[in-house]
């Protein structure tokens, strides 16, 4: 299975131009042999709104335009598009991943750790399970930006079967350590591929930083982007790889296993509620110091 | 508060060496102003034992020998030390790491994620909670080696209150990318301080590869050991920057909070037994495919 991760800047406000651009670069990844495209979050849209009011405008149910757009991309030329979009459902909001291929919806995400930044202040949490899909042979699993920064996110994942992530990003400055390291880790403390697409350009006063990349089971980089170009990323997937967790063999005996190795018995903490509030919602002065 | 990390290299079966090395390079540390000196994992004993019976006979109770000794220098020398060494409980033995200051014991830890390798082949495993202690000042959790590759050992940590994780670690060739990208995760992920120590040096035919590393709450490596040479890596540890888990703010509001922005009703399975084989216990065939 061939990835393809593609960098590119987007334009705040104009879906149509957006998906016009992206599908040139879905053409251009396809000829290059790519199975499945992803691109980054809120792709369609652009992150950096000022309001709700601002963003609803530009909000489209899941499936809607966009997923009927790809999907008939798809059907002419075969493979597969996940990318970031604003869904709309009655008169909630989502930052949403879709995946579509040429039948339609294959799968969507909303983005369940929202920083309290850009359009992510206006939107509702996600209130969906983490859940993995099939696509290209691979099984999916979808997380957006902030999810990174959570090892639950991809963990929860790959306990579930997931051979790739997929994380369609906005990173902005400030997230250059994030972006060097997370995603190596998240790759080698799963034993999974993870490719984190993110933009370019600046938005209103914010500039993103590029530096997608996608990294092996063992945390190898495959592809890095750089912090300023639109490029498109490239890789193998070899899912046999991600679905081996055992790292090192002795005969007879193993020694690795990223998840046969996992001690539940003492993580009941991580799953027990916090009593913390949520970014930008109703937070308590000391944890302003 | 000041930590030291002590990278060097260990004699294997020569404990009374080994902890004389050591206490040289904790006065050294101490007269660097070091608070808290961080040695590799078995830093007393070695750990590339060929059997049960050979490790056996170094062995000791925690408290014992080897931690009534670090007290001894930390009453004449102020400071406190963390090491490791291998236990003995009536008949069962742990990987543990000991910390101890002029008053004796303060805590000790025994490794709950053991890989198939190493003296670990041969112990029994941790059978405590993760759990937090405080020294010089700061709120301290102890991981040791392979519990870096699972985020739930620190992360356990981090929500007990942990400002900083201490890793002494014997990372073999093989573990450079766990190395270089998952000590700055874990950090960062966790908003906490994170050392991880490990030997130089070989044993028996096993290459130790140093690159010890010390993180802040954002993941900036603050001290990077060289990968072969026996070195003391030193950080200043402001624990205000730990304990502040928001990263970014606008007035009134947060945005970032690497424990309160936790989604937990989404992490449910990672507390869940999952029924797997320990690593090289009664694994079945087709994990060694």
């Amino acid at each position: 299975m061939k990835l393809a991760g593609v960098q590119m800047d987007v334009a705040i406000g104009d879906p149509e131009r957006n998906r016009r651009r992206m599908a040139e670069r879905f053409v251009e990844a396809r000829e290059q042999g790519a199975d499945l495209v992803v691109f980054p979050e809120c792709a369609v849209t652009g992150y950096c709104f000022e309001s709700r009011d601002e963003v609803v405008a530009f909000a489209e149910p899941i499936p809607g335009t966009s997923t009927a757009f790809f999907s008939k991309l798809c059907a002419e030329r075969g493979g597969a598009i996940a990318f970031g979009m604003i869904e709309a459902e009655k008169n909630r909001l989502f930052n949403a991943a879709a995946l579509v291929g040429a039948n339609g919806l294959i799968a969507s995400y909303r983005k369940v750790h929202l920083p309290f930044l850009g359009v992510d202040r206006f939107l509702d949490f996600g209130d969906r399970p983490f859940a993995v899909c099939e696509t290209a042979g691979v099984r999916l699993g979808l997380n957006i930006c902030y999810d990174s920064g959570f090892p639950e996110s991809s963990r929860v994942l790959a306990l579930a079967g997931a051979e790739l992530v997929a994380l369609p990003t906005n990173w902005p400055s400030g997230a250059e350590i994030l972006a060097e390291h997370a995603i190596a880790t998240r790759a080698l403390e799963n034993a999974i591929y993870y490719a984190a697409v993110n933009r370019v350009g600046e938005e209103r006063g914010f500039r993103f930083i590029g530096r997608s990349r996608i990294c092996d089971p063992a945390g190898r980089a495959l592809a890095v982007g750089s912090a300023t170009d639109e490029e498109i990323l490239y890789a193998d997937i070899d899912v046999e790889l991600a679905r081996r967790k055992t790292i090192v063999r002795v005969p007879g005996k193993h020694l690795i296993d990223r998840l046969a190795d996992r001690r539940p018995e003492f993580y009941a903490t991580l799953a027990e509620p916090h009593g913390l509030p949520r970014p930008g919602r109703d937070l308590p002065a000391e944890r302003f110091k």
